[in-house]
């Protein structure tokens, strides 16, 4: 027995060092017994840092968030049962968006699996098809070979969830009993020989021949040539190389390329599927995960172009636009910036198109709620034009995202975030604390709806709340989306079967969590408090804006006419 | 167009018409688009009555709750993404309570997996091992074969839903658009071949040969004889039989057996796994699910019975006790009237140290806590006490079920439940939710803690709130669990990564959803305010007891040195 508990803590300390040698740095624990030699290993080390978060549905995101913002892989880890099962729909938007998180649960021995005997389920690769790999660590670590297999789990975990695409692993630990240290035990992480694998990377791009033969001669015969950004992170260096290129480079606002010169950012306002065929493009180069745009979707749907290519170093890749014809295995920086050198024939008319376009409705913004009623749509428009520099905006599912889209920022000193792997309501705010408490040094705004908020409202209950974390709730008591859609609005069942009109308030979740908290429904209270909830606080603030569901509706139905309408 | 959304609108109102005519009578929803034809259907059915929860996680633990009290099929149905997922927890514990559950997952269609469009995940079996089967809608419903694939889907899931052992069943359905009715639509519940298959059901038992040579030798070889009966309804011939046998039954809260006069509740006090060896039994015969007792289970496998013989028609059978020789399929009722029909010889004795032991814990905890300062365990005890006719009492983990089992009770007319399933703290609230409002009767008590409570705090976020339900919350800010065992108290991490201490209160809460609220820290605010909070009202109501966590802990373990010492 004291055997078996001295080899299992010694091999927990190796693990723990070990996955701080491969760039771990921060993990996210929820409490449990049968977890405690791994918790204890992660917070007696002295240069992880740890948080406790209870529910592990929030757990997961708030990881998720610290993942995204660090650019670094994030452990969870918890106790046996369905601890882990909550993890799954954070586990699953981390598959779908790419983002390395190490998922830690705890288990029960396997021979005590189904025996009626509490907290046991089957661990062993629950999340099914949504996780990178799945491990198994060995039980009993005495045996030199387990020592090694040990090792290897570590290193290959940590190199699966880094490879391109990245995305989340699990390891499932049978602990047996004792596992508890005694108190003058202590986890030693200065072993060597751990089994740390160091990665060095290689950058994929295509050679000169490639070019020349494969993909020259199309550009050359072609005068549209379209890039699409899907949704990522804004990379200064492949901007760089757009600005270069003399072709439209359509950006949703969770691309963050809206401020490249050629960016379109309105295609969800202007464009409809068959009207504007002067648009569809010869060439469709596409990088990136999802866009948000739906009109963008059915245009290039309806509008087929002749060639489409998708970059992306590794890994499957979606046919959304249904006319895929190339992967090109490079990075998106590689390959925009050897496409920036090349001279091409291209068609200024196209672009100017494009631009003119865009354009027309950048202008019809700037005044367009000024003359109307007060609408949950003007509030983001003015979310959006006072976002503070190097500020990070994140935007919940589904209604918020749709929005800003369709308002757009032009910045590149605002990163945009959004759940859009899985665009599930499940995790919004969780995934904004995540954020928020690892890069304290910017503001936070989330921009969220009551659905999204309160489904997510266990984001609150952790000891973390950032003070730089700063929500606007549009109130509107139910999900306002399906009035927005055609389907919904013609069914009686509107109100109580897809709104699920609700008469909440986060007043009392803000008094619970000392949280500073504004409630107002009118333009004038919105604008003047808008001012003090953008200042500094030493508390997470929330703005919560309640605003008339028939005049935002039609608000947003009329912004999208104007758009067409007025070019 | 036109003419798939009528076939796919025939056959969604034929399949809903199919679930009904197979017990199928409540149905609970979540809001989405994808699901719309579905939601449709079940509100416009008129003997199926629908709720709509928007959090899955509490949805799902919702309808488990109302499939236990109503012994039906209960339909969960939400829109397609990680929506699903949040029913996991759920899924587990009906699957290892054995409750039959129809999940209904709404998908996109399949050529749409993957192709970074939108709330799309990977949903065919993503419930994994802890489903009973998973079937596929074929998406396209024209071709007759697919219209009897589609009667077969719902008449085979709705079969191994229900039967023994019942559990979840999913139907993933894939659903291409348009499928929203237009307005002089209307579905059509009265088409006849529907597809109902209609179940006569036998009843397994075994002969009197098998009972004569195999069973009866062994039972006439062996005095001590000593059943046990694991988590389960209780069923009033069965403990009519147990009534009629000269053998300990030992039963824990949740397995509602202990109103029969041979029962023994205070195991988990008295017995420790090697001082008794005069109470090892010869044959253990057990029946149910799972124990909560923990010192049985370890007093069984230190004093293992020559024979354990498991009770149940059919599935797989633990072997919790580690000395499983036979599996008798029969139904419980059958086994015990065959046996209480046969003239066994029997150790009066045996039965007789049991119930001496059991009968001195019941005498000294009549007045054990009078003397001692007020704990929250003195608070469980008052309501298993007090607890009115004909109630039902649910117990969340961890500790709210260990201090109940620890006092016991000895009456039919309260029906006890807890999730031990899978042990779970995420949807005790919610599962006690859906008893109450498919019981309106009765009066249902919910005793728990605050981490379980906290955590499912989403369980409010409906317009059902039943004022049928009392909520007793044992609130010492973190998880008291941890304190009471050994492992957790020697480190220092104790209250910060074990507890997870949080200044918590339910005050808020219960503003915020409109509920009856008292909070209070002594014994005599506690005598005074439980009948107020026993009354009836038009509103749930919930009791917060904040107790000395110090104290409490003294006091449990003085209960069990006590009931151990005075034997």
């Amino acid at each position: 027995m004291g055997s078996h508990r001295k080899d299992l803590l010694i091999q927990v300390g190796n693990f723990v060092e070990q996955l701080y040698q491969m760039g771990v740095r921060q993990v996210i624990l929820s409490p449990g017994s049968r977890v405690a030699p791994l918790t204890l290993a992660f917070v007696r080390h002295p240069h992880i840092q740890t948080r406790t978060v209870s529910d592990e549905r929030s757990a997961a995101f708030i990881a998720l968030g610290i993942a995204q913002q660090t650019k670094t892989p994030v452990v969870i880890a918890c106790t046996s049962g369905t601890a882990a099962l909550n993890y799954a729909p954070a586990v699953a938007e981390a598959f779908y968006q790419r983002i390395p998180l190490i998922v830690l649960t705890a288990d029960r021995p396997t021979e005590w699996i189904d025996q009626w005997d509490g907290q046991t389920i089957r661990q062993q690769n629950i999340y099914g098809n949504h996780i990178k790999r799945s491990y198994q660590m060995p039980v009993d670590l005495g045996h030199d070979e387990a020592k090694w297999f040990r090792k290897r789990i570590g290193a290959e975990a940590l190199q699966m969830a880094l490879d391109f695409p990245q995305g989340p692993v699990q390891i499932n630990w049978p602990l047996r009993e004792p596992f508890y240290p005694e108190i003058d035990e202590t986890f030693d992480f200065s072993n060597k020989n751990i089994g740390a694998v160091e990665i060095l990377s290689s950058e994929p791009y295509l050679d000169d021949e490639t070019w020349e033969e494969t993909l020259l001669p199309i550009l050359n015969n072609h005068k549209k040539i379209l890039i699409v950004a899907g949704q990522g992170q804004y990379q200064s260096s492949l901007a760089e190389s757009l600005e270069g290129l003399p072709f439209p480079v359509v950006s949703d606002i969770i691309s963050n390329y809206g401020s490249v010169e050629t960016a379109v950012i309105h295609q969800d306002v202007f464009l409809s599927p068959s009207e504007i065929e002067i648009l569809q493009p010869d060439v469709l180069i596409t990088f990136g995960m999802s866009v948000i745009s739906k009109n963008l979707k059915l245009f290039l749907r309806s509008n087929p172009p002749k060639e489409h290519w998708h970059i992306q170093e590794a890994g499957e890749v979606a046919d959304t636009f249904q006319s895929l014809t190339k992967v090109i295995r490079s990075t998106e920086d590689a390959f925009f910036d050897q496409f920036s050198g090349y001279e091409l024939a291209h068609s200024t008319t196209y672009l100017e198109e494009w631009k003119e376009k865009d354009d027309a409705v950048k202008t019809n913004k700037i005044d367009f709620f000024e003359l109307l009623s007060f609408s949950e749509f003007e509030v983001v428009n003015h979310l959006l034009r006072e976002l503070p520099e190097n500020s990070v905006l994140h935007l919940a599912n589904s209604m918020s995202v749709r929005y800003a889209n369709f308002i757009g920022l032009e910045r590149n000193d605002v990163a945009v975030y959004a759940n859009r792997g899985t665009s599930g309501i499940d995790g919004s705010t969780s995934t904004a604390i995540g954020h928020a408490i690892s890069n304290p040094e910017c503001v936070h705004f989330l921009l969220t709806g009551d659905l999204a908020f309160f489904y997510d409202r266990n984001a609150f209950w952790n000891n973390y709340l950032p003070s730089n974390l700063k929500v606007l709730l549009l109130n509107n008591h139910g999900g306002v989306i399906f009035s927005m859609i055609e389907g919904p609005t013609k069914q009686p069942e509107l109100s109580e079967y897809f709104e699920t009109e609700q008469r909440t308030s986060a007043k009392f979740l803000a008094e619970e969590f000392n949280c500073n908290h504004w409630e107002l429904n009118s333009r004038e209270e919105f604008y003047y408090t808008f001012d003090s909830f953008i200042q500094t606080s030493d508390k997470l603030s929330i703005l919560e804006v309640k605003t008339d569901k028939v005049i935002s509706k039609n608000t947003f139905k009329a912004f999208k006419k104007e758009g067409v309408y007025k070019v």
